[in-house]
């Protein structure tokens, strides 16, 4: 083991400097204000919880949770979502408030990155919860949302990938009897490995019709008429009841008018074990990775005893910034004010008066005009000098302010 | 060992609700744009560092930094300030920036709380750090912008005392010679405990004449004069040139127009070990712990290999949120629309051009006109419904729209 050198970050973990942070801070004041105007209000939970509950709760895996001990011995977790303390704070403060709830948030969550580098350790996220409304207009109203959100967000082209955990459940208990098979299938969608969950059909010993569905399974993405093919390649029991709240829920897409960013993809399977029923992902044109990702999870509030159903969704930030077309609003060129001690008072009552005016100000002591006119020459914006010796060249040739 | 109750959060940590997390949000708003005004940029650093660099660098005691280890073994740290992290960007990435370097933070630090319920664990903080000037101005720039961002944060009534390192150091080692019970004092006076103070100094074996001095220094506070009755305790040496510099201090504090709300306090030691010169700490009236802190530290950026002087200070947010006297923006009411399978393209499109002109909308679908009538006997503001069976009645009696 080697001591880290004095420069290094934590494997996964990222400095945002101020024209990176600038541009994310835009993104999240736009998408914020989204999710307000849609009746979203903001609220804000530990970094660290326990991991007894919340972090048991949350849909991360065992070892891909920061944890650590409290002085009690007692298990802490760095936050793995902002989905279970949410509803802890749903279950507990908020147990008086009548349901549905909307809650929103702003916050980074936590996972442990594989060895390789290149994974992200510390993820922000803006996202929100509707909690207790099960209808598929609630589903629909988290997706629609969600294309405000990306639009606000400057993500020119994009698309929602929309599943339903029932459909894929359905389908392979009914059509694959071994349950550590089926856990093998669901890893390989989980993890997007189409090949390899071909693989796995092929060598199993299953009769070939059922493997003709579940390789017809993957062929269930792609528009709206997708949801006609799933009904040929399936009967009824629980894929059609998923297959029936698919086509409302696409029919509330068609009132919100965002079906045209809206396809369907009964491979969607999300965290492994989290959602229950509607599930979706964002992508960016041109982007590998999930943009977004939300869905129905009406288990959970249960485990905080307060049983309800409830949807959401969150932005990974980072991809999102990545991907986004909005311009940084130009910074208003900063005046440097360079002042000696017997102009002191007057140079920032000076600087005061423009700050108030709306400019940005920065304002620099130096001992004698040599400094001032070195201080000058690195300034960008206008410089103005009080100064003993009179007028001095101290400034760029443009821009410049004298007295 | 028993298991935490499943509504429950570690020791120190504390939820957010949406009242209270919106005028923090509010209180953040104001003082960012402060910050920027007088020519600072946010910057962000992660969550974890290594504690072998950021950790060690930091001003906080082993037994209150929250470690744990990564998959390679090595030992990560729960920021426990952000001075560290930032004297790290700006000795590695922004190296090639010319000095001095104004930067400002919005973040969470965290320290292990004691046994003891009622401490905080997680601190959520607003700061500066300017890097790069050792003048007395650089010194009175931060104060003066701590002034100016509690105003902004609504804290009515406050006060800044100032003290120096160097004074305290130099009139400790002056006077007691045992380097342990130079220990003993200061750590005293960090906790503020100066009934310990003065029965450790009377319990010593020091002469008369250096207890006289040490307790003299408990009377080193308060306004201007203070630095005149502090010139009559010491001699010159390190003490002397320190109060040089609180004069020279006081002058430019003048110039700024602030010394109405800054007092000077010569006990002040702060984090033990941290600062090197000019140093204070903010109050507010009838609160009894700082509301701010901050001071000179001109030997940590050396530690990361860009060795320049540098001073700032961080605003204590759930304190600041306390005593702050800003009102809520009171929220817009928000529009309840709610409706039936037969209107939901008219009801969703009307709820999107209200939104469009700024009004706050949620939505609601309803099986029937008994359900919509529950509904809008729970909504706040206006409910407009949308419903297959004509008009109903639908809404608190004020404020309702009909259709």
């Amino acid at each position: 083991m080697t001591r880290p050198r004095v420069f290094e970050k934590p494997l996964g973990m990222r400095d945002w400097l101020p024209d990176e942070l600038a541009k994310r801070r835009r993104i999240e004041a736009r998408v914020l204000a989204r999710m307000a105007a849609w009746g979203y209000r903001e609220i804000e939970t530990p970094t660290l919880e326990y991991d007894d509950t919340v972090g048991k709760a949350s849909a991360t895996a065992d070892d891909q949770r920061f944890t650590l001990l409290d002085r009690q011995g007692m298990a802490l977790v760095l936050r793995p979502d902002m989905t279970a303390p949410i509803a802890r704070v749903a279950a507990s403060l908020l147990r008086g408030e009548a349901l549905p709830l909307r809650l929103c948030y702003r916050a980074s969550v936590f996972r442990r990155p594989r060895k390789d580098a290149g994974h992200s350790a510390e993820f922000p996220q803006l996202g929100v919860e509707l909690i207790g409304d099960g209808a598929a207009d609630a589903d629909a109203e988290v997706i629609a949302l969600a294309v405000d959100c990306l639009r606000a967000a400057g993500v020119a082209r994009f698309s929602l990938a929309v599943g339903h955990m029932g459909f894929l459940a359905g389908l392979l208990e009914s059509t694959v009897p071994d349950a550590a098979l089926r856990g093998e299938l669901k890893r390989f969608l989980a993890r997007r490995d189409f090949v390899g969950f071909r693989q796995a059909v092929g060598r199993s010993t299953l009769p070939d019709a059922a493997k003709k569905r579940l390789l017809a399974l993957l062929a269930l993405r792609g528009g709206a008429e997708t949801l006609e093919a799933a009904a040929r390649v399936v009967g009824g029991g629980a894929c059609g009841a998923a297959l029936e709240t698919l086509y409302r829920l696409w029919d509330v897409l068609a009132a919100y008018e965002v079906t045209d960013c809206v396809g369907v993809d009964l491979t969607l399977i999300g965290h492994l074990g989290y959602y229950t029923g509607v599930l979706f992902e964002g992508y960016a044109a041109d982007h590998g990775f999930p943009i977004l990702h939300g869905g129905r999870y009406d288990h959970l509030m249960a485990l905080f005893a307060r049983p309800a159903p409830a949807t959401g969704f969150a932005l990974v930030l980072d991809r999102v910034w990545e991907v986004s077309t909005l311009e940084l609003e130009p910074d208003p060129p900063a005046v440097t004010v360079v002042y000696d001690d017997a102009h002191r008072a007057e140079a920032l009552q000076t600087a005061r008066r423009l700050r108030e005016e709306g400019r940005v100000v920065v304002t620099r002591w130096v001992a004698d005009a040599d400094a001032a006119v070195r201080m000058a020459e690195q300034a960008n914006g206008a410089v103005l000098c009080f100064l003993d010796k009179g007028p001095v060249a101290c400034g760029p040739a443009t821009g410049r302010e004298r007295r």
